[in-house]
């Protein structure tokens, strides 16, 4: 699959997409990652791409022109299947929408400005609008690198160990259970006794329950 | 105030933390940030951290002698308020969690792991486990650095104009009303004629009114 991210500060996203699985997703050719500086898309000498916002208030405002020409540029070499907002205001990502994501070709984000962006690029060039949480950033680059994080590590292939990602928390909305390693004993604290049992069917049984009660306990409503 | 994250991955967190308002803010010397390396930790000549789970289960688990021994080396420098791992299955991380979490002096953030953490170290050496969504990420450092930015901006002066925080979605239970700047018209695409009036009581009421419209709209929740 193919991500486009459009950013007014895209140093913010080089260490973020140039770690660890990521990284590794793009060198095996399982994903590729473009980031665009909204700047080059201005047409402004100064290479400005926000202004005051009418009706008086606090803050920049990213304005519409720069962002159309930057996803009509992208548009004209393929068509894309979403173009995301990253907004505060939008729907919650879940691992629901990060599976959903994951499955399409290519897509668009653009990351939101710290205090807002031109309405009418939300009404006219967005198709989805994401929030990753109900907090407020500096901007939409964090978010951004999060949805390509999340969708990114579900493309078969992306972790070493696909077992791994069937059993994260969420995927069967159940929580995961405690977890324990090496040593069974540390500074007095234990290891509980039967996952050193080598009982398999017993450990299942326990890591089951424990999720169970984990979920119950924490997070009642996935198990509506 | 002090934020101190510990991490396997420290390049991760590079860019996102050496960026624009954060940068800023530690500049100004209103925030101090500081990245650990796990691995410096380790006794292991290997630097290794993680060892397989108890139990049989696919992924490598991060182990509790390491993750001490960090802690303890901070704890002895200074007294921490808060010892933050960043879990899928925390508690959901919201403005009020960062505003109340931007009033301390000194935290500590642990970045999870994409498999998980030996779960002694969440019995005995966290205070708190913070979410920053349902969904599942390569590691807690994106996490780690959401949590760093949502509180770091709310510090006083870290963003240049602090209207704009106060302004912020959220912070008064409302969405924010659309913005919009220059051009007034753009592609046929209006700007709402209230906003060019310059009646500045009839832009206050607009902007009101279409905050509560949006947030009854896509958040009624954050009405009740």
């Amino acid at each position: 699959m193919r991500i486009d991210i459009i950013t007014v500060i895209p140093e913010m996203l080089e260490s973020p997409l140039g770690c660890s699985i990521l990284k590794r997703a793009c060198n095996k050719g399982l994903a590729e990652i473009h980031v665009h500086n909204l700047r080059d898309y201005s047409t402004n000498k100064h290479r400005k791409v926000d202004d005051y916002p009418f009706g008086g208030e606090a803050g920049m405002v990213i304005q519409v022109e720069p962002v159309d020409r930057c996803i009509t540029a992208l548009k004209s070499q393929r068509s894309y299947d979403e173009v995301i907002f990253t907004a505060p205001d939008g729907e919650r990502f879940t691992q629901k929408t990060a599976n959903s994501l994951s499955l399409l070709d290519n897509i668009i984000i653009l990351c939101g400005h710290y205090k807002g962006i031109d309405y009418r690029i939300r009404q006219h060039l967005i198709t989805r609008e994401i929030s990753v949480g109900d907090y407020v950033l500096t901007g939409g680059e964090l978010p951004a690198a999060i949805i390509t994080d999340a969708i990114v590590r579900l493309i078969p292939g992306a972790i070493g160990d696909e077992q791994s990602a069937l059993a994260d928390s969420f995927q069967d909305n159940l929580l995961e259970g405690p977890i324990y390693t090496r040593p069974a004993v540390y500074n007095g604290w234990e290891v509980p006794p039967v996952l050193l049992s080598g009982h398999e069917a017993r450990i299942a049984e326990w890591k089951h329950q424990q999720a169970v009660e984990r979920t119950q306990r924490l997070r009642p409503d996935l198990l509506d």
